[in-house]
């Protein structure tokens, strides 16, 4: 979706949109008062308030007639600058204008903005007359306090947007639509897989069954993964005193991210935002030989991290999730090769997910600016060289990004493209020259010295809970069998005649580890059978006379209309063929 | 283990043995200051200030020797009593004893103990002379800050304890010996289960690899287990608002076992003690027809609970740790079925894990104090009745504690007696009429009709933590196969010449999902052997010239000399066997 916010043409439209908004409110709601109508990525909004009014989404359409009629008015937009005072005089009737006013600097330039009988204070720029803003949709209406502030009044904020041509505004619109469809929260909803609810807390999402069952079908296909690759996997607190993340110097530069520290019994601990720290003391706690490198240690680690409760979203930004993290302990002579398993890992993974639109990025120091790194030439050279030829030799294209590297180390992202909204961050391998240091971590060389390795962080899924809401956005909640969390629905005909044959089935089913239901309620067949469809489950099986007499199972796939018929054997080697193949499709 | 404290005879010994050493370092040391030396349940120590000197365990020798001659000397102990300013005057030199009387009330009687040179101030009462105590063994020496606080001066902290037979006390010193052997600290470290560290912070345990294999095993295990059953597992946070332990009680009669809230963005949260209220809400979640009950929610959950650091003890008890938790919503006339099915679980679990050293408590409300408990006559009856009954049909040997149940319900709990140290209670099913009302948790009735449901609390490994606590202690470590971190441990009797076939061999176990070592390091047979037994390995693989030819396996049992050998696939099936039996022997 197109950032409006930063796109040259659509940001002056938007912003002059929002004033058009603030005129119709104006007459049709005479006593209106306005904070502010600013231009925002997802369009406009404007914060009104309207005494004790509180709009519904009925009442957008009305302020909509009353635009489209100062549209066809062609009122000219005119800018006008003022003294402070001026500003003052003219805005004398609006508490929150003068407000505004107060705070600007005394030699600032005050402008005002004037279209027939309406006149804001504004920075500008705007179009030239309202008849430039003829697309446009009032999308929603919230309450918002006034300066954000829970304490003070709570205004109307009402959104909208605005294009240059209907057919563009049709476009965002039905991508809205399809945002919508595919929102995380609304499926999480609709589908049981997640709740949330504020006497638990703001941004701490609850698992519900069927979510769990998607989380720990990936920890478990993820650990598989790993321990092949020769991972071991731990399980730390998600706790830890604030000494372990003074050392890690998380509490100098990320404390600003962090739950506040809790005393106890001389002690201070804090919820940890990440795990790295941990994983050091476990690597620290043995000594340890050149022989053994790597170290590759592992978790599926609970994570805590400050979040504005604004910018809470579902399971997809919350203050609590669980990293599918690693940190690999390992020589400088065996970072190449480290790094391109990572990698290989990564793209395994994504096959299995068939997610292809992705784009890597090596992120490396800035070397006039040498100030702000780890400070070692030939270890920086080394490591960024290794990368790009692991890179080269995987074939894999990428761009570099100067000055993007961690203060501790060079690092790849892979970004993927939703099917919705921006580019996300899900995999990263990330070289690290300076933890290991802040730990003392040791390994004795061939020569008998004691070397300190380097670390490769490393994320593949990135946090299960982010990677559960994009895939479940990707699928529209259609998951790949694998995944689902009823994958076969059991529908007897008739619930009386074919209940046994039902019965039979759905146990031969689960005793061979598919998740089943039988559908046994006093319900219409062509009921069941939709509702088995709005619950996205791979397959529905409806069994009857047919069925029973020739030991067969009749079966739709999701999203289909046709029924197909199988025999027992035939149809449990073909739901198990797609289990294991990972098929996105049944 | 004994109690000595509360053991009548054994208590005064051991209080007169701490004299005796106290007279016996004062003849070593005769600038020594003495705090205090109380009798303890493992025996007594005294809290002595030897100014900068630090004892060692040698020192322990000359003073045991010093008392030997004590015992010799038979001194008869002398009572008399003081006033408190004769007190004054007695213990002026020793700052200590004076601090301890400056604290007693002024109408106390104060007495003090006189044996030959030596008088402590003391409540008594005494053995009559110090032959008496001729049976004792001085066990350990450890600093101990005066009064328990780090700010002040370090004393020394002598153990000791005391029989009246050299039978007793040699039987007492074997099972230390015992309890140190199969301490699961000392086992954990041996095995590289566990380590914890200060700087992750106190009672914060961490599992390493091969603590986390037994972990994840168990986990796996019990989820199966309780799938079977239709319970339906969740994920939750390990962190609440305050006002959801509001709403459960928790904050007010459970916050000092919690840890301190966080004040965040104008919320509180806090690390949650136990998981009722997070399942409250997933109940509340939606709307339930009594159809669907009894719902079973389970989650194998991370809580948090303050413990004093003197309390803490390894994984056996933390401050974080992992509970087998499930919370069963039903009707009324499924608290039997229900409870029944709970009970069943418990026992199968016991059999899985050899489990027969067992006791089963009901605890039942006091029907004369009333006032302690949830009013409702009708239901404590029916439901007390029910447990009863349960525990007959199944032919369950139980004792009834009345006045033992909670304040929301009667309970079971299943206490073990591990090998040492005293019962504890492993699992636990407890009825809970309150909480449900709490968070106004309903059902639609078939007469369509709102009902409260009842909750089951249950546990059966108890937190996980203390069951692998538990585990490791009852078998010393030597785990059973389907637990064991490493099963089986390849040891090539060549490295040159039998690698290949280690390595097929290796491959074609770990194929199959067996946790295989491969030993190719530069080291003697025999040594590898000998470290296969320490790390109890419970099957050593050896593979030599005959092996490679004949495409056998020759292996030993962990703990036996003797090797045999099989084919391959009969190996395979023999260990396939044991895992799938959980077999305790090899």
């Amino acid at each position: 979706m197109i950032n409006i916010k930063e796109h040259a043409t659509l940001s002056i439209l938007n912003h002059s949109c929002a004033h058009m908004l603030a005129q119709a409110v104006k007459r049709l709601y005479p006593r209106a008062k306005f904070w502010v109508g600013p231009c925002i990525k997802e369009g406009f909004y404007y914060d009104i308030d309207l005494g004790e009014a509180v709009l519904r989404e009925e009442d957008l359409e009305q302020i909509s007639k009353e635009m489209k009629k100062i549209v066809k008015e062609n009122k000219l937009i005119k800018r006008k600058e003022l003294t402070k005072q001026e500003a003052f005089t003219l805005f004398h009737e609006d508490p929150y204008k003068m407000d505004l006013i107060e705070n600007l600097k005394d030699d600032e330039i005050i402008t005002a903005y004037t279209q027939g009988e309406f006149t804001d204070l504004c920075h500008g720029p705007h179009v030239e007359s309202t008849k430039l803003l003829k697309h446009f949709k009032l999308l929603k209406v919230s309450g918002a306090y006034y300066k954000g502030d829970s304490k003070n009044k709570m205004l109307q904020r009402i959104y909208g947007v605005c294009f240059e041509s209907e057919e563009d505004l049709e476009k965002h619109l039905h991508l809205l639509e399809e945002a919508k469809e595919r929102d995380h929260r609304k499926l999480g909803k609709d589908l049981d897989l997640f709740m949330s609810d504020d006497l638990v807390g703001r941004g701490l999402p609850m698992f519900l069954p069927n979510g769990y069952i998607i989380w720990e079908e990936l920890e478990n296909y993820i650990k598989r993964k790993e321990r092949k690759l020769g991972y071991a996997h731990v399980m730390t607190p998600c706790v830890g005193n604030v000494e372990l993340y003074k050392t890690s110097g998380h509490w100098d530069h990320y404390k600003e991210n962090m739950f506040p520290a809790m005393e106890m019994d001389g002690e201070s601990f804090v919820l940890r935002p990440m795990n790295c720290p941990h994983h050091m003391m476990i690597y620290a706690n043995k000594l340890h030989s050149y022989k053994d490198l790597p170290v590759r240690i592992g978790e599926i680690a609970h994570d805590f991290r400050y979040e504005a409760s604004g910018a809470v979203k579902g399971i997809e930004r919350a203050r609590h999730f669980c990293q599918n993290d690693a940190h690999l302990f390992v020589t400088k002579q065996q970072i190449k090769s480290e790094f391109k398993a990572v990698v290989d890992l990564i793209f395994d993974v994504y096959k299995d997910f068939h997610i292809t639109d992705y784009r890597c990025i090596l992120s490396l120091r800035d070397p006039e600016d040498k100030e702000k790194y780890h400070p070692d030439d030939a270890m920086w050279d080394q490591a960024e060289n290794e990368l790009r030829e692991v890179l080269k030799e995987l074939n894999i294209e990428y761009t570099e990004e100067i000055g993007e590297a961690a203060f501790y180390g060079p690092k790849l992202d892979v970004n993927v493209k939703p099917a919705v909204g921006n580019e996300i961050t899900l995999s990263t391998c990330q070289l690290d020259f300076c933890l290991p240091s802040k730990f003392h971590l040791k390994y004795i060389d061939q020569d008998g010295m004691k070397r300190t390795p380097v670390v490769l962080h490393r994320a593949i899924l990135g946090s299960l809970d982010r990677f559960i809401a994009y895939i479940i956005e990707e699928t529209k909640g259609v998951l790949p069998l694998w995944l689902s969390p009823v994958q076969i629905n059991i529908i007897p005909v008739n619930c009386t005649y074919h209940l046994d044959y039902a019965n039979t089935i759905k146990e031969m089913l689960r005793e061979k580890g598919y998740r089943v239901e039988l559908d046994v309620r006093d319900e219409k067949l062509s009921y069941k059978m939709r509702e088995s469809q709005t619950r996205k489950i791979p397959y529905t099986l409806i069994l009857g006379d047919q069925e029973q007499e020739n030991e067969t199972i009749s079966f739709r796939r999701h999203g289909e209309k046709k029924t197909e018929t199988l025999s027992q054997t035939a149809f449990v080697s073909y739901i198990q063929q797609k289990i294991e193949s990972k098929d996105m499709n049944f």
